[in-house]
């Protein structure tokens, strides 16, 4: 197998056109194609959401009668099996592809491998794992979905270089800059939904919103994301940003036995209310994945956030420091309690990041399952 | 005035040169000089120690009867004044030197630009400002000496990517990776003193020293900090490794009217002990200033460093952040409280670098005084 810069050029156009439907696929993958002929691209297209055809039937679209004998490139192995839409093995098939180039083997283990061996029983040539990190890094959130049945989750705080997510009497606007803030923003415009517990809404009286910033490729100026609040007691404001339903969708998940005319009160500013038996992190975000939700943001406090780790909802962790100190010596912390005694018994990050932001440092890594 | 390559590439081996001594001329500065003729060095010189000749005098030995007609190359104003060894001015006069090339002017507002006129007034050509914040930053605890009079305080603190300096019972062994250690242990032997509080005796029962590592030159293996205790209470174990002072000498600083027979089996062991009216940073330091001594690091708790941040016995932050978390609510903060009630108070940091240390990060910046 000789895979050539070429190849990895076109699987890279792939990818970029794989992007263009950050946050709009969930709970299905993103994925490019890209369609070639005597080395130009002679058609290309993406999934733009659930529900509407796959990337190789828009690329293949694109590329027309022209499609025959040519060699496509799909950032994702072809699907092999009727959905809501017709396996794209049989579109390529029709179509004459000659060659298929593939990113990454579907990470489903009861389909993985299928889409492939159905292409070369009929005679195409497969080549796969082009640019496959890349691919993979994409799709981490539809991977983890298929793995493990709950959305991907991503921890995110701002705290001050010497720890802190707010000053001792919980006034926290703004630890970090515009830039950073920014970027939070767009964070969410690609999420599916916002997680806070009742603390934050107390304290912060947050929007949780894209507030109107879009995608860092500006295509999603008015996507927000599914705005969710944790609270057993619903001890929650009659009035706060996150009921302003007209903007944004909002669920709070609560426990059986909670309040009942503030449940009232809430449904009639149009917000979703959800009782469980139990609320814990893992049966939200299960509620959450029942829903097709991909990925989740917890921008929540250090005691909710400590739950989420605990319960292996935090996949991905984004901490921004500001370079500045507030000091305090209790409470607000980005992550509480986790009932680790020793040094040597703290959760790893891995696949470290680092970047600036403006003044502000972004680190990111990912907690092993 | 035309500053040359040549000229900045002759200042920076006068800083090399300077480097050499790091550590070891407090309460002096740091100055390297090169003497050039034909534009080839033909001597090289740098201040060792406190009683020692200065820079310039090494050069001009090294160079001999050449250097008349040559150029120097000196990183800090010459001195125009009588002090343990006698001026440099006169010295570069007698030598026959034509031209002469400044780093940066004396920061001493009572001396600076005394030497740059004497030499002006000997028909010699001097150049002033050549990489001078190279030079500056070399220098930064000497200036900082001299313009306030106590020590340049560096606080250095070792945390979890969610803000811990140790567990919830207090364990912290290790938060950093051995590359950042070994690095701590370089600093300590480029540093005049390292101060704890007696909570982090307690606790954490350290060494404090260089651990023969040297500094990063490799000329400092043995080279050890003074070792500085705050304990106002002195309830302080009768055995720990700081009191081990035959391999680095121990200072212990406590109140008026601490237990006297605390004090005495310490002293048994070698630690001095300084009894002050109010155990203060500021005094602490005002004590090391008069003792000489340049650079201060801060290897406190959070307690302790907020105390030294409020009595301005901060200038500049070391912040080694692990990518790991650890979880916890309360306490063990690298930073207590300062009083801030909005983070809009929070003080900032500037002129922010960004490292990583194998896995671990480090963030440095400083504080305005």
């Amino acid at each position: 197998m000789n895979i050539t810069t070429f190849d990895r050029a076109m699987m890279q156009r792939c990818l970029e056109l794989a992007r263009q439907a950050l946050g709009k696929t969930a709970p299905n993958p993103l994925v490019g194609s890209v369609i070639v002929k005597n080395g130009e691209i002679i058609g290309e297209g993406y999934h733009p959401q659930a529900g509407q055809p796959h990337a190789e039937v828009f690329a293949l679209r694109d590329a027309g009668e022209n499609a025959k004998n040519a060699i496509a490139y799909v950032s994702l192995e072809p699907c092999n099996h009727y959905g809501r839409t017709p396996p794209c093995t049989e579109a390529l098939i029709r179509a004459g592809i000659t060659k298929v180039v593939v990113g990454m083997v579907d990470p489903n283990p009861l389909v993985a491998g299928k889409g492939i061996e159905r292409l070369r029983q009929a005679g195409i040539e497969v080549i796969v794992g082009v640019e496959e990190q890349d691919c993979r890094q994409l799709n981490e959130a539809f991977i983890h979905r298929i793995l493990y049945q709950r959305p991907f989750g991503i921890l995110k705080y701002a705290m001050t270089l010497d720890g802190k997510i707010a000053t001792q009497t919980g006034h926290s606007a703004w630890v970090t800059g515009p830039a950073s803030r920014h970027l939070v923003h767009e964070t969410r415009a690609i999420c599916d939904a916002v997680i806070v517990g009742g603390n934050t809404v107390r304290l912060d009286n947050p929007n949780l919103t894209s507030h109107g910033v879009g995608d860092a490729a500006g295509t999603l100026r008015d996507r927000n994301p599914l705005r969710v609040v944790m609270s057993r007691s619903l001890d929650l404001p009659i009035t706060a940003n996150l009921w302003q339903t007209a903007i944004a969708p909002t669920v709070v998940f609560t426990q059986f036995g909670s309040d009942k005319i503030i449940q009232e009160r809430l449904r009639d500013q149009g917000v979703e209310m959800i009782e469980l038996e139990n609320l814990t992190p893992d049966l939200v975000m299960q509620k959450l994945y029942e829903r097709g939700l991909s990925t989740v943001l917890w921008e929540c406090g250090g005691i909710l956030s400590a739950r989420a780790i605990q319960d292996k909802c935090v996949q991905k962790v984004m901490a921004f420091i500001a370079p500045k100190i507030i000091g305090g010596g209790q409470g607000f912390s980005p992550v509480g309690d986790l009932g680790l005694e020793r040094m040597t018994e703290a959760l790893m990050l891995t696949d470290i990041t680092i970047r600036s932001i403006e003044s502000d440092i972004l680190i990111e890594g990912y907690l092993q399952n």
